[in-house]
């Protein structure tokens, strides 16, 4: 069951002890469930109880300590021996009086890390401020390093077989984004175009099936265009309804978002306006997306593109993304945004979505792309062109629409 | 936008201040989407980055405070006045400068709240180590008291309302469930049930459409029944394969949970007398289910009953369920396991799934029910008897397929 040959497992190892040898950390306690993946395969929904996946610099694999029942799903999708997988009986589970990170704690005392330099990941989901101060008490010989984002920095630089997987979740966020256009007319819920994306999202194609996105597909509507979080609701869209479709498909936990904005019969003057000032600044970021150049320069060709038109963006026009888990598909690591000093290299991904939202609508135009020596290579093909659909029943097959 | 009358929302607060006032709490620092949503009405997928509601035990409102992006949806989706809501600037995400808890506690200092009793969610998924560690930083005159479930112990009793949403997601549950075992036969692969069932949990019914639910749907398939927590692959089903489907419909973030184990054409006698044993378990545990009773006394039943099968479960087999956001549909406050003392009230629900985990296969079947005066109301009305699908094409309509 494993997704990725066991080399290069082994490899993605080898780097994150590198960087916790450069960092001075001897035992690395991983929470998010992304990074465990990453080093390790586990993949399960069980990142809603406490589990870890501990890397120790001296040993030549790591320990998967989570609940009992998941055990055999541990066995089932990781590289590691058996005996490198532990678990905790389930009376700590939500539980006032015990916590696995207790149990957890005896564990690294027993085999002699207890006293180490051990990292954790201090600002992530999945580690919580209990977690945290139950491991202080109960190591109080170890000293513990802030190693937030210290797997997320290596998982930046992809292989050829992570791009593979996040092109076909491309193809998917192609797919699913057709059929979310498809299903928004005036007969239509918002709800019931949400379920067509989703339906495409899973399906996937014949050669290959579709994984959980890490967010649901996003459909603000209307005066909701202005909030870019909102999820759907069960009303009907109406004609003139600008509507963003935020989504992304996903294969063996590898992201590809796109997104775009609809409206449902004529467009007012305003949103083909700027749908045209969006598309141009993308146009003009990607031509400059190369190996070599600061992130920030991207988010300085925007703003030149931008600015004659008096458009000012406040908030980050994108960031890293690949493999992860809900809540969030970003990796958490470079944005495109000023001051961001991250170096472009050939196999990083990022998507670079330059939303605008202002007091009462907004726009939403987004590519996935892979930096690669001769540029930008988009995750997705898709027109920037403003999609503009029929409001009855069904769209016409015009613009917008690939079929 | 408001999903209950202003009336409830303010019955909520007014509850959680009596809880505050009870643990000594001032100032309560709210992380926990569902809580957040439970007291200000706040609904969006904004909970990848920081955000907060502070109830301050001597003001009528709450404040809100987001990711400026976030700020027109809370404006949007809750009651309070929009001064209550605040919000940072983008540049505090993602950021290793930067912390959005760092704006707040300036914020809670300025409103003269910085030298107060403060309590925190310190055992939740959206209040990392760091955001803690920076808040004792900045609030070097706070007392901080661990608050880590106070609200999800309000909402442990629901009201009429909330039980009507859980009604609607009921319905729900029902027909992913039935359209999830009408697309398991030999010519689909797991993600084609997955897809299937999707659809039905978005769309919902003519009346109201679906939210997403907090867990995706999971579909454990041949050996993978051992592990409760493995999500779907693009494998195909074969003949003989049992097939667990634990989902759940999902309306205004309420939830009503349901499991079913399917054999892909003829079942095993194992199978067949693992599913007798624990629909009898079930019967007698709902039976016991009535106001005034110990939440351990129904483990209890189901121990009694199933022991003179030789089974034992060492899992919990059940928890609070209602309003929530992902990764978790359980509250995290009552459990239906030896030594909870909780008494059972009406309005209360819960998620009653006495699963069954071995070295190479499992058994899930699952209600969830609300306590009445009456006994056990359940929200779904699905067939408890084993169900088994035709291997080809499209399964007969025999017991198990409520059509």
């Amino acid at each position: 069951m494993l997704t990725f040959d066991i080399l290069e497992y082994q490899e993605r190892l080898k780097k994150t002890k590198a960087r916790m040898a450069k960092q001075g950390v001897e035992v690395l306690l991983i929470t998010d469930p992304a990074n465990m993946n990453y080093l390790s395969g586990y993949d399960a929904w069980s990142f809603y109880v406490h589990q870890m996946l501990i890397v120790m610099i001296d040993e030549p694999q790591p320990i998967w300590i989570g609940r009992l029942m998941d055990e055999n799903g541990a066995k089932a999708t990781t590289w590691m021996y058996d005996e490198n997988i532990m678990s905790y009986p389930d009376f700590y589970v939500n539980s006032e009086e015990y916590h696995p990170m207790q149990f957890i704690a005896e564990i690294l005392t027993e085999i002699g890390h207890g006293n180490r330099r051990i990292g954790v990941e201090m600002d992530q989901y999945y580690f919580s401020a209990k977690a945290y101060m139950t491991l202080l008490q109960k190591l109080p010989n170890a000293s513990f390093i802030d190693a937030t984002s210290l797997v997320n920095w290596v998982r930046i630089v992809k292989s050829d077989q992570e791009l593979e997987y996040m092109r076909r979740a491309g193809q998917i966020s192609e797919r699913a984004m057709q059929a979310g256009i498809q299903a928004i007319h005036t007969g239509a819920r918002e709800n019931d175009a949400a379920a067509a994306i989703y339906y495409e999202l899973i399906k996937g194609t014949e050669e290959f099936g579709g994984d959980y996105p890490s967010i649901v597909p996003m459909i603000p509507t209307g005066e909701n265009t202005s909030s870019p979080h909102l999820t759907w609701s069960d009303r009907y869209f109406e004609e003139g309804n600008a509507v963003i479709i935020e989504l992304s498909g996903c294969y063996e936990r590898y992201h590809a978002p796109l997104a775009r904005t609809i409206s449902v019969g004529h467009a007012s003057d305003r949103l083909e306006r700027l749908n045209q000032i969006v598309q141009e600044g993308i146009e003009n970021v990607l031509e400059r997306a190369k190996p070599g150049v600061y992130l920030e320069e991207l988010e300085e060709a925007w703003r030149e593109s931008t600015r004659r038109y008096g458009i000012e963006k406040e908030s980050r026009l994108g960031y890293a993304v690949g493999l992860n888990y809900p809540p969030d598909w970003g990796e958490h690591t470079a944005s495109i945004r000023k001051g961001d000093r991250t170096v472009l290299e050939p196999n990083m991904a990022f998507h670079f979505i330059p939303g605008l939202w202002f007091e009462s609508d907004g726009i939403e135009m987004s590519e996935s792309f892979v930096v690669t020596n001769q540029g930008a290579e988009l995750l997705t093909n898709y027109s920037r062109e403003l999609i503009v659909t029929s409001p009855y029943h069904f769209p016409t097959n015009s613009q917008g629409i690939i079929s």
